[in-house]
């Protein structure tokens, strides 16, 4: 094996011209072997195995950075730099990250999990390389997909202005997790029919002989090559307009095509994109042909491409359908995803009601504006959205929608811990950051029936309303407990005396054990489904204190600025004498690993719960 | 007066042709003469005197939808749509909004505050328009300046997929509030430039032909025009590669051309861009020569633009000449803001390190991910930005910041209650929204020395740091009291018994004050200054805990998620027995008004806080 030759940055440079090619069918083999057996991100990884050892063949890491957008392409990158064997133990607990790391590698420059952040990271370093008097490269790695992301536009208009050398590399698969839309997918797509029929012209010669020393030589070199390279440079390219030099569209896959476009981009001085087409899923049909499916997968067989396990029934696809119901009968209601159709299972609502569905591609803040220029406009807009996506539309959500009090309707999937993608993706946040907002109203359901019931009374209700549901299987717990949702209402699952444990949304899993556990030690506790995480019920909680001295809540939240924090200061507010004891995530980073690990080391476990009352 | 014949919207259409040049100069006169007794904004509303007219005179209100970006440039609007009585409580507690404000007006179709909102809120109006089978024009109208924006730019490439109507006014007079930077305020000169000689020529003929049923016509009528309407339509624009129809650039302070532009700008089957140039301060020299000076502005003398108050010195001031100071020392020290180099007082590092200055434009994501990137590249990023306008930037604090703890520090200005620019600009989310990210350490200031000192102690931490201090005067309160920094810890003020006051950052102007009515009471209370709002100093907690039965903790931020609940938490995971009790702004949009009003309102008046004890 090749690959084995390869036990840290820059060994690949030692590889004979010669087996590079036999190389990148090692590293396909590896990914394809590994990921099928620990699940991961496929199809992104198989689309970027040229794209990463060429760069690793032009620049030498860690002086030179490379910053990888979104970072869940980054895997070819972690085994040219020494982390092979740390593949056993992708994205669990305590293994290696499936995003790039400081912690992990000197040659992750920088931490990336959310899209669209590489050019404005990347612009960072190149000014800070330049008044330090530097000469390293800087490499900022943007799919096209998030290139529509408001931050990675920000950063291109500033990028625009730069005197010195900045690469980014725009790995152009024409997907981002769903396929792009929009304006600059248009452009791009254009670019790529063009080009197929271009050859380098006089434009691209007078471009190249603007760059400083070495332009002449060049001219002559692309000269030479000219049957080789093809469209070098496309001359009329809107980046230009920006002020930024164009290089390509160049084949992902060809390591010298690329490794020559690398040398010329390094040459420049000003930022340079170079436009390299890939092909995700490259190299595994099954990928190929379905990339969308093979974004993020759990272990499958390598031979069929099927899952091991049987996907279970969960809350998106509660959603998923629900949403198509009402939408059937309520002609108000329209959908919007910011590039995830697939993920938050809002495929089912376009293909049933295209015109009434909106795909805005990654671009969360547009999304939740928009929504409030719809609901203004009499619509019920239901954005469903990961939790730790939302993030990017804190500041809509609250200039925007809520001081208005629009009626729009956030499907928050993925709430809570979600486990092998880590800290840039956990959904501990947004009890936190929905609460500070005024006049929003956050819900989350106990179960399948709830969350079902919970749309409903979205859809009824003027306002700002949030709903939030976990990851994974659906749970169908007490389901004899549906009484109507009131607002502001907590529903009595058991009504007992001494402790009262309150829990929110999915955490009724937790709560339940622990009542049953305290049942065993002869206690009769109370137990009580929050429904509404903001506002709470603070008639309930004056009841409760009648009966119990002590309170428990459960939520699966940072601890600051969540459910319990609003609880104890309703306590606190209005004099009652119960004890306050908050379950919830401690206030940091939750790293990567399973579900039911995350939870145990975050003290979710019944006997870490018991412990504290 | 033809001004006294507009009671309410659509009368200006009944003002005769011949008196519409007459009534510009009314409205100029009126916005003068009011702004300088009431203060506002001036130099913006002064430039969109005419555009505003021809709007109202071609499209009908309410029925036609018009947003504004920003909205502090409405005031023209204001006046045509019956508002002119309202001009004299401008601003003012109860009053009129210096923004469009539903409330206000069915005129007033989207609340608006932050830059770069307009065009996402007007599409979702298109679509609710297209979807409802509605005739209505929807019309965004939207800054050069604001164009920076990544919200606005993903709408711009969302807007690119519409097939229906849908105006955008980009009214450009070259500058946000500062000039304007990167590549778009280039492509923009560009045209400005180009323009000035251009003509109507064949390819605007064409692409008038692809309008349906009128295009035929509009190619004659624009013949006709030639030598009137000089360059319609500017071939090769580059909006028209994202698909957008381009109309103009056209004089905005010509009411013929306005209209006529619109006219055909209302015939199009797509989003189209209206290009208008505008001249900030149009009509009063001291606004049009510094129109940075009157964008928003005290009381002045209309004679001599001079403000009837005297300045005071400024947090602002104390930041901008203690960021000199230090980066003349260490030269690891950058700054950045987010178009607002002379609101923050960053001009004054500007002029001095230019190389180590960068304005970002209106982009305050890239502004936070961009610091990361210095940070990680080794140096010290200041990033001044107005509380509420950081707001933008949370998920890239959370994301690309705080994960990797990089030393990026935040100067938070006009944090806590800015007073009569009302809902969207309050600083009273900050403590809350930055208290949820893991690592972010929170300082406030108790006077201008303790400023510095903090400055200090940032530039010497190394990890992310937010310095929150308010807008107006500085206080020079307790100057005696200067102990140096130490990490989360607290500083008393007076040691005591009985009642502790804990207040943070300036609000120790009201803590002071009950201190000194429980002194008049006979009780001998404690006075702390927190410093650190986040983390909270534990110690210090548990201390108060002996001698002290009650905890008043005093903040200018809302109380869900604030310093008081930290506080209340503290005590109750630690069993303390003391009752706390909170004295934070109400968790809900808080209006305009003087500062002083809103803070009586509010419940921080010295004897609304005794009454709480």
């Amino acid at each position: 094996m090749i690959l084995d030759t390869i036990n840290a940055a820059n060994d690949i440079k030692k590889v004979p011209e010669s087996e590079l090619p036999a190389l990148a069918g090692e590293i396909r083999e590896f990914l394809i072997e590994h990921i099928s057996r620990t699940g991961g991100h496929l199809a992104s990884n198989l689309g970027t195995v040229e794209l990463t050892m060429a760069m690793h063949l032009v620049f030498n890491l860690p002086e030179d950075k490379i910053i990888w957008d979104v970072g869940h392409q980054a895997y070819t990158h972690k085994l040219l730099t020494g982390r092979k064997n740390d593949f056993d133990t992708l994205r669990q607990y305590g293994g290696m990250s499936g995003f790039p790391k400081r912690r992990e590698s000197e040659c992750d420059s920088f931490d990336t999990g959310h899209s669209s952040t590489s050019i404005s990271a990347g612009l960072g370093y190149v000014k800070a390389r330049d008044l330090s008097g530097g000469k390293n490269y800087v490499v900022s790695v943007i799919g096209d997909g998030a290139l529509t992301g408001g931050l990675a536009l920000e950063a291109l208009n500033n990028a625009a202005e730069n005197k010195s050398n900045f690469i980014i590399v725009l790995n152009d698969n024409n997907m981002s997790i769903s396929p792009n839309v929009g304006a600059i997918s248009t452009l791009l797509t254009g670019i790529r029919a063009d080009s197929a029929y271009r050859d380098i012209n006089d434009n691209v010669k007078s471009s190249l002989k603007k760059i400083p020393v070495y332009g002449e030589k060049l001219v002559s070199q692309v000269q030479r090559a000219k049957s080789g390279i093809k469209q070098l440079l496309l001359p009329g390219m809107r980046f230009e307009d920006m002020g930024i030099t164009y290089l390509g569209p160049v084949d992902g896959h060809d390591l010298n095509k690329l490794r020559k476009m690398f040398n010329i981009a390094k040459k420049m001085n000003s930022s340079v994109i170079v436009h390299v087409i890939t092909e995700k899923g490259r190299g595994y049909e099954p990928a190929r042909l379905r990339p969308e499916k093979f974004h993020g997968v759990a272990p499958f067989d390598v031979v069929t491409g099927k899952a091991y396990a049987a996907a279970k029934s969960t809350y998106t696809d509660v959603f998923s359908r629900k949403i198509c119901e009402m939408a059937e009968r309520d002609d108000k209601i329209v959908a919007i995803t910011a590039s995830m159709a697939s993920g938050t299972g809002l495929s089912r609502f376009q293909k049933r009601f295209p015109d009434r569905f909106f795909d805005v591609g990654i671009a969360e803040e547009h999304a939740v504006t928009f929504a409030a220029g719809l609901a203004a406009g009499g619509y019920k807009p239901y954005f469903a959205v990961y939790s730790s996506f939302l993030q990017r539309g804190f500041d809509e959500i609250l200039h925007d929608v809520c001081i208005q009090k629009l009626p729009v309707v956030f499907m928050i999937d993925r709430a809570g811990i979600v486990g092998s993608d880590g800290e840039t993706h956990q959904g501990i946040f947004d009890y936190s950051y929905l609460n500070i907002i005024p006049g929003m109203t956050v819900m989350a359901p106990k179960n399948r029936l709830e969350l079902m019931d919970m749309m409903e009374f979205a859809n009824s209700y003027d306002g700002p309303v949030a709903i939030r549901y976990p990851r994974g299987a659906v749970s169908d717990i007490f389901p004899e407990h549906k009484e109507e949702i009131s607002y502001a209402k907590a529903e009595y699952i058991y009504s007992g005396e001494g402790t009262a444990i309150v829990t929110v949304g999915a955490s009724i899993e937790e709560g339940a054990k622990v009542y049953e556990a305290l049942k065993e030690k002869g206690e009769n506790p109370s137990l009580v489904n929050a429904r509404f995480e903001n506002p709470i019920d603070v008639q309930l909680i004056k009841e409760l204190a009648v009966g119990h001295n002590k309170l428990l809540t459960i939520e699966e939240n940072i601890a600051t600025g969540g459910f319990g924090m609003s609880v104890l200061r309703c306590v606190n507010e209005n004099n009652l004498s119960m004890k306050v004891i908050n379950v919830a995530l401690p206030d940091e980073y939750l790293t990567h690993g399973s579900i039911a690990k995350l939870k145990e080391i975050s003290g979710f476990t019944t006997e870490d719960i018991l412990r504290r009352l």
